[in-house]
């Protein structure tokens, strides 16, 4: 009696098991671009096939902005830069008068698309340094737990994309390790990280600014500077990769120019190697934009995905929903 | 007859796991310290128990030389260093005469002892900068399948501390992620962690160099500069653990001053902490060494733990074998 139970049992997770495996991705439709991820991960995962990929050295790489999350009308690291600088303006009378401040405080959105790069990290560098760690962490879960984005409404954590949603977990399932390599500050990135993506702290990989170790009456805290130690964008992705990870990925997830040294270095390694472009094609659902776009420009890394056949999502045909409060099923 | 089959493996599968639980940590003596070990263990991962921490953020930290393994009577990079200034020499005409390379080349020990920091970081500056990470990873894979201590003539990867080794297998049995965090640089130590220590790549947190992206003839390759990105020691630790991992460890492991720092902040976290310093006390098996020594100087460290009530290893009566080539049972 107990066996049959037990074979029962079995049968059942059996069954379960196959039916999970026969619709992997669900938010994708059955194109091309979702053949080409299901293939490429069977053929490093499947023992015994001539591209296996041992556990260890299964590593994929995500950028953040335009990837896993939106980045129109503004970097969301961008539209908390500014909201920290209106918070701090008052201890600040001086900045109602001074660049890049004054842009920011009279919202004068052309002048901040105007902005040089020294003066886009002058402001980062005013509204995020001297903190401690611990502090800074508490100042940003509280920011992102109540602010919208301006067009739909939703917290910019709803702003997520379910198909990479997907495709993370089932990366993780096939026994990848997964690292977002993100140009935007990695202590602005991990305190909702993990909660959203299933990134912990030390699988986001960013932009970092300097520290240091400070004891406050004895109590050891560590100070974040107004300086940064780190710069995660273009060639420094596949720098930070080396630093923190040690490994080449063997697949890289990316949108924009900003990415293509990341996926550059990635395909270069021996064996078979993935790399994915997501490209927003969507002016109805989502935004569609490429070459000329301020937020994700995507050129260079467009023409070299096409030379050298890598995987290019078209959002508007190849994704069934964008972001998760869209799914019906 | 099946179920019979069945449930007397499950007996002997769990007569292995109580016999194999009644004896961890073999290569140490039923000691305190033994018992402070396991005593924290149980606790923060015994379900139910008040200090029961999460896996995920059961971060254990460990030093490197003098703590995984010997350090005397020369850290190990430094041997890799003047090898590598000898090799070198041959191309580098002017060196005979110049110090501080003239002090390699003669092999001058006062000399080489005395030497000052910028002129140590000189030394290793042009012996490890400007290769590709790929060609600098297979000459340190080279040297250390090769090179010997001077004084056993064993490798020095056979110089592991194995009750060291029984503690890092103890704790990730238990959950734990446990990482390197090591004043050496991560370059030298990566390419031979993971087959002697279990740590993967990004597990190994050390000084860095800083690194470039280049396109040779079109192929991407990671270009080891001969500048610093970051220097691992003292309060460098903590502030590479909050930079790279990003979460405060539970435990934290180390042998001199240059980990004080770590163990301050470990123990200044919320929560059950349990900090560990290896104390050199044995002049027979291997070095007995602490306040004055010129390698892992233990003296600030030794007075906090003592004003702390941290757990110090006294290795003549804590470990009944100090490497595992000593090992009999």
């Amino acid at each position: 009696m107990k066996n049959i139970v037990l074979k029962s049992l079995l049968f059942l997770l059996l069954l379960i098991n196959t039916a999970y495996a026969a619709t992997p991705l669900p938010s994708w439709n059955d194109t091309a671009t979702k053949q080409a991820i299901i293939s490429f991960v069977k053929q490093v995962t499947t023992i015994g096939s001539p591209h296996y990929v041992q556990p260890s050295d299964r590593i994929a790489t995500f950028d953040n902005d335009g990837t896993l999350w939106a980045e129109k009308p503004t970097y969301v690291q961008d539209v908390f830069t500014y909201d920290r600088i209106r918070a701090l303006a008052p201890l600040h009378p001086e900045w109602k008068a001074k660049m890049p401040y004054k842009a920011v405080l009279e919202n004068d959105k052309a002048a901040l698309d105007a902005l040089s790069f020294d003066a886009w990290i002058e402001l980062v560098l005013a509204s995020h340094g001297n903190y401690t760690t611990e502090e800074f962490n508490q100042i940003v879960k509280y920011w992102m737990a109540q602010a919208r984005h301006p067009q739909t409404g939703r917290l910019y954590t709803e702003m997520v994309y379910q198909p990479m949603l997907e495709l993370l977990a089932y990366l993780r399932e096939h026994g990848f390790k997964t690292y977002m390599v993100t140009g935007s500050n990695q202590e602005f990135v991990r305190p909702w990280a993990e909660k959203i993506y299933g990134f912990a702290p030390e699988q986001v990989i960013g932009s970092s600014f300097k520290k240091k170790f400070v004891l406050q009456d004895g109590a050891p805290v560590i100070m974040q500077l107004p300086e940064f130690s780190s710069v995660t964008d273009g060639d420094g992705k596949p720098v930070s990769i080396e630093q923190v990870i040690g490994h080449r990925p063997i697949a890289a997830f990316g949108n924009s120019d900003g990415d293509l040294p990341m996926l550059q270095w990635t395909t270069a390694g021996k064996g078979l190697r993935f790399a994915l472009l997501v490209h927003h094609t969507d002016a109805t659902r989502e935004w569609a934009y490429d070459r000329k776009s301020s937020e994700g420009k995507l050129d260079k890394a467009l023409d070299a995905a096409k030379a050298n056949g890598w995987t290019v999502v078209d959002m508007k045909n190849d994704w069934k929903v964008i972001h998760p409060f869209e799914k019906k099923y």
